[in-house]
């Protein structure tokens, strides 16, 4: 056990280390085909927060799970997450050109190499599952590709995206706006708060699974409704990415259907409720607190 | 053990039953996100030949696997090659607006639908290989979920279009074609055979995997010269896709870099040495060599 360190800490430790097993893990630039190897590790070691791996992190350390596992797990949702953001910002979708304060992949690697890119990290994501599985271990890696699958396709983060492109042709009520972010941006931080629970031989209680998806699923929420709030008062410079563009797009979100002030009061709601969720988990939660508070106060 | 058949009879029932598979396993029409579920099924469901699950359910059968697997493992496959034909024919790739006939899937739909549709096809095919998993079958599902990655990533199909969209820029030896295309169509003809190996309980003597490796490696560059062959002997309405856009492209292939008549006599090379690999393997392998001859053969 090491001893309990404080949250700035303990994050700063966790995205040192992930930036380490990303690097190592990925291709490497000089390996053929280099452009896509380029574009992959371009979009995936440009930094970002890291979220969704954290609260894997977080989560596995939670209910002591081994460290490699865990690493990886959380090295694969990096790997889904960097992938979408890729393809979210080509043309056909946002047609964003930055990212994270730089050029986003198509503008660094053209249209064609960074839809590959997003499509070979994909793929990578479930390799990587598959990796380092000692024997005896084969039925918790899979259910952390069945996870992962079903988080990343049609029922989960793809079909979020598909809605929210319908969106633009009609209005949605709030329940619809709700049901579209769950999964959009729900399905990956909740697939990732339960990959944490896969990353070792303990059987975790269905109880504890329970209310841990119940936290996921409010706290997805959380991000989002702050996701929508940032996007009309911070600016690109702040964000790292295109400022104002949700209203530009005609975008259904928590500001344009309720309003700023309501939006704010909806994002404090969901943030007792998140918190009020995660009380009911046993054990040592302070970093999965911890990070839910900065994803509420969180500037960019 | 159902007694054996024609070539053509035993083609047309795998077809049909992969087709009634592929139906009732998709995302139903009418199930949220529709546009997405339609656009999933459009490109899924149109047609084509379904030789790389047709591969899968040969191998799958002369190694007396059982059904339920092999046909779930050979519907992944398609997922996967519908998925690479959808991204391949968007605008920023291929740009092509006929596909067996029809109208592309972004031509259809949309081209950010179309892309999300690849997206999610993608996780589905994963997601399928952790289905119906029988308690200790893990190690099985686990194998075909990593032979499956591998064969879709940066060092299988999606590296071999990357090495394509970098061919277009300077010239290939014959070499360098050969290693594109063992990426770009082999690894997943290879992923095929080597699928049928996994489905049912049996491990299957590591003598056999080697030779049935070579057959496919050999019956993936065999299945390319030939597409670049019929690309400039064929016509649109015959090959159901756009002719002659190789050339228009200026792609190298093995008739650019060899002429026709030396393209013709290399796939008549190529066909020996995938039969003499294929004798190599016991048992029947009847529905393998017509699924060869048809490939060597085929029009479209």
């Amino acid at each position: 056990m090491t001893p309990p360190v404080t949250l700035d800490l303990w994050i700063e430790r966790q995205q040192q280390a992930l930036g380490t097993f990303l690097a190592q893990q990925l291709p490497a630039p000089a390996q053929s085909p280099q452009d896509l190897h380029q574009a992959m590790r371009y979009a995936t070691l440009g930094g970002g927060k890291r979220l969704r791996a954290l609260l894997t992190l977080a989560c596995a350390e939670l209910l002591d799970m081994p460290r490699e596992p865990s690493l990886r797990a959380a090295g694969s949702l990096e790997l889904i997450h960097a992938y979408s953001l890729i393809h979210d910002d080509l043309p056909c979708m946002d047609n964003d050109a930055l990212r994270r304060g730089q050029p986003t992949c198509h503008i660094r690697f053209g249209e064609a190499t960074a839809l590959l890119a997003g499509d070979a990290l994909q793929s990578l994501a479930f390799q990587w599952l598959t990796d380092s599985c000692a024997p005896g271990h084969e039925a918790r890696h899979l259910a952390q590709v069945r996870l992962l699958a079903i988080a990343s396709g049609s029922r989960g983060m793809a079909g979020g995206q598909a809605l929210d492109l319908a969106s633009h042709r009609t209005s949605l009520s709030l329940d619809e706006l709700e049901a579209m972010h769950l999964k959009k941006t729900g399905a990956l931080i909740r697939a990732a708060v339960l990959l944490g629970t896969l990353c070792g031989t303990t059987d975790i209680a269905p109880s504890i699974i329970h209310d841990l998806t119940h936290f996921a699923n409010r706290l997805g929420l959380l991000y989002q409704i702050v996701d929508d709030i940032l996007d009309v008062t911070s600016d690109s410079a702040t964000l790292g990415k295109t400022a104002g563009k949700d209203d530009a797009h005609n975008k259904a979100t928590y500001v344009t259907l309720l309003g700023l002030g309501a939006a704010r009061d909806k994002a404090a709601e969901v943030l007792d409720e998140t918190l009020v969720a995660l009380a009911r988990v046993p054990g040592n939660t302070e970093y999965l607190r911890g990070l839910t508070q900065r994803i509420s106060a969180r500037h960019h």
